[in-house]
């Protein structure tokens, strides 16, 4: 139940891929109603059984460019050609409203988001072994080794950057994974600045009793 | 499992009495094995049943002087005539071994623990409304009305200085709050600078596969 005056906090979780970063979060969703996660804008063609606005809020690359220059964007990045980005209006209006927001971006959205809104929490997931994460990216098989070695790279650069972040979990079982991110987000609700708005009546009636 | 350099957490845990504080911390302890209680100091004779060690440490006046000049106390107090205090040493070693300690204190006894180890975590306990906690006060049948009386009025004073803590838990219902409190445990856990510690050789793997 949100007051007047309640902020919710805006949660940034990065992870080298294979870490299991999309299913955590999905399930986070599922297990607290208090989260909500950001539709980001793309340029890239929508695909079968995608829908605009609840995949993605498909846009031209006129328009992407067009929100760039207004300043629309939290966090945007160019990917093989293709522009996504994170809308400032719709996070910002949902944490005025109290609620979390979920940001799945990577060390470079990251950073951009650490810029604008200082007040973010960072959360950064790593696999239980650097075995394990190649295994991962190695084992689908079909993939040509420059695909493959690309992968790698990218995922040593991400966690390089793991130590910028506020929180490190390690995805070694997934239920205990759940757990971390779960008590990250319900702890953030109960610091007092937070609380203080939330529960001022009761406060000041346990203060005097009048 | 800790490992060399990693620091356990201090927290410091107040409330008024009738919150529910006593019940809910002996609840963490027994929830979360990396949570131990500090054992106090006092000149207060022992009771049937109390051992000494396990539930204070029993010593005389002057010995109990004797450490307040010695700077041995992170807190103490004098209370009707009995001195409690918490000794730094066994606090002290308890945190640098990487586990966690909780003390259950008043405001002034955090307040004297927040001076000298500001890297504590403090958090607040109240009922869920001054109605239930003047019931839980007054409701005990057999007392005194000048008794109810400084029982209200400490809670009152307690109360006035619940914005000088970190996090507010609001008891309404027992495993909620419980809840509440494993969850700030755990996520003081997971902040990065003790995570880089605990898991050093995981994120050296990760970013250089050699």
């Amino acid at each position: 139940m949100s007051q007047a005056g309640e902020q919710g906090t805006l949660f940034v979780i990065s992870a080298p891929s294979g870490a299991g970063k999309t299913s955590l979060v999905a399930e986070m969703l599922r297990e607290d109603a208090g989260l909500g996660v950001s539709v980001s804008h793309t340029t890239r063609p929508m695909r079968d059984g995608e829908k605009d606005g609840v995949n993605y809020h498909f846009v031209s690359r006129d328009e992407f460019e067009a929100m760039i220059a207004r300043g629309d964007f939290l966090e945007h990045a160019d990917v093989f050609g293709n522009y996504y980005g994170t809308s400032q209006v719709w996070v910002r209006e949902r944490l005025a409203s109290g609620r979390d927001v979920i940001l799945e971006i990577d060390w470079q959205g990251a950073a951009q988001v650490r810029r604008l809104m200082p007040e973010c929490v960072s959360i950064f997931i790593v696999p239980p072994s650097a075995a394990i994460l190649r295994e991962r990216l190695v084992g689908r098989g079909t993939d040509a080794a420059e695909v493959i070695e690309r992968r790698l790279s990218e995922a040593e650069e991400e966690c390089r950057h793991a130590v910028e972040f506020d929180y490190l979990v390690v995805n070694d079982e997934f239920s205990v994974a759940l757990g971390d991110l779960l008590a990250i987000a319900r702890s953030r609700r109960l610091r007092m600045p937070v609380q203080q708005v939330r529960y001022a009546q009761l406060l000041d009636g346990l203060c005097d009793r009048g």
